[in-house]
């Protein structure tokens, strides 16, 4: 188990990690500081759950280093991705607008070093500090209409083309051709984040391959021409390459 | 076109309406005053646009009677279905938290009367009074692990379990067995809201009737036994009937 060690007070290089997450960003220095004075940093090893679905809710986390899933089960075992977290990500915030329980568990995906909260920190700043309240409502709006068109491609998306948006979202700003990146997690995990079973999800990479020219060996990406791969993905969505959204 | 029609300075009827959305429950009497006082009713006929997505967002808006459904479009027309409100619903309140513009388009199902108020209304009490924003990070909360949920019923359920499960959101609570309702809108509505196409739903309507004995003609159901439905569409769900949070 990992011991929480205390954070330096007031650390500017906290204030403005903290302050890169979409919540944080219109927080005056004032509340922001009262709010990492309350912070410990841990480390969680891969695999380790950090609570579940269900638990009590304390504390809120913010990820320093690493990928975090958060999931929901069925009785049967049956896992569902509700999303997976890189850094400089906040989750389990949200529960001190519902019922005092986390809404979902949440896993290392690997080694991850996080910063835990006390949400009853964020709770007396929201209070104090109309600016947060309405730096969060942004950020929760945001989310809303990310899940609206996560929902819309469900309905009108191929599995090929939903592949094909993920890839294009984890372009950087103004790439156009000859790009090279990596995929951010392993299949199975972008399988499951994507909604679809492993042999849905190998066919489908397969057809968009086909369809598009793109290249993937093993995590490796090699993408000759962005027009190609967006006109395939986006045809059938509400929104236009490159999302503003994202 | 229907010309708005002022509302009745302060009028309590209109008070207690509003009142019962989740975004205003807990609102003093004098911001929410505020807000009706720059209230006007419409009239809104069965297939009127109210907005569509992506025009710069004035006004949000209070269903006091009718079905409105919010929906994006793809270039070719293909419509995917965000929501569907009856009554006591409000839409359009979160584009003051994005760049200004509609996320969504709005129709009218049937006749409808809309209360239409200022964006500029709402922002000006969020900022003098934390309870409305909290408020409304309570409402949005909620939103989101309905959403969460959403996405996972389309990872998770089969279409007739999905069927079901609208079902039995429907029901009262306390409901138990000689369960008799109607449908609240229209069978190609509801595939839609579903995400599924109309020949999709036929067949999972044909399936969910011969699994768990409910009886479905037109817009009447008939659910003898809520134990059996309930256990056929939940068995692939992370959370347990009945739903908290419906």
């Amino acid at each position: 188990m990992t011991l929480p060690q205390p954070v330096l007070h007031g650390s500017t290089t906290l204030l403005d990690a903290l302050r890169r997450a979409p919540i944080f960003a219109d927080c005056s220095d004032t509340s922001l500081t009262a709010i990492v004075e309350q912070a410990h940093t841990e480390t969680a090893a891969k695999g380790k759950i950090l609570f579940l679905n269900g638990d009590e809710a304390t504390s809120f986390f913010y990820v320093t280093q690493g990928w975090v899933k958060l999931f929901r089960e069925t009785l049967d075992g049956t896992q569902a991705i509700v999303d997976i977290l890189p850094q400089g990500s906040i989750f389990g915030e949200t529960a001190i607008f519902g019922d005092g329980v986390y809404p979902y568990s949440v896993e290392a995906v690997e080694d991850c070093k996080l910063l835990r909260i006390p949400l009853s920190a964020l709770k007396r700043q929201i209070e104090e500090e109309p600016k947060l309240a309405f730096g969060m409502l942004k950020s929760m709006a945001r989310h809303r209409r990310q899940q609206d068109q996560e929902l819309e491609h469900r309905t009108l998306q191929s599995a090929p083309q939903r592949i094909g948006c993920f890839l294009l979202r984890l372009l950087p700003a103004n790439a156009n051709q000859n790009i090279v990146l990596n995929l951010p997690y392993d299949k199975s995990l972008l399988a499951a984040r994507l909604g679809m079973q492993p042999e849905t999800f190998s066919r489908a990479l397969g057809k968009l391959k086909d369809e598009t020219g793109i290249k993937i060996v093993g995590a490796r990406v090699e993408i000759a021409d962005i027009t190609q791969l967006s006109h395939f993905a986006c045809s059938a969505c509400s929104s236009h390459f490159p999302c503003s959204d994202h």
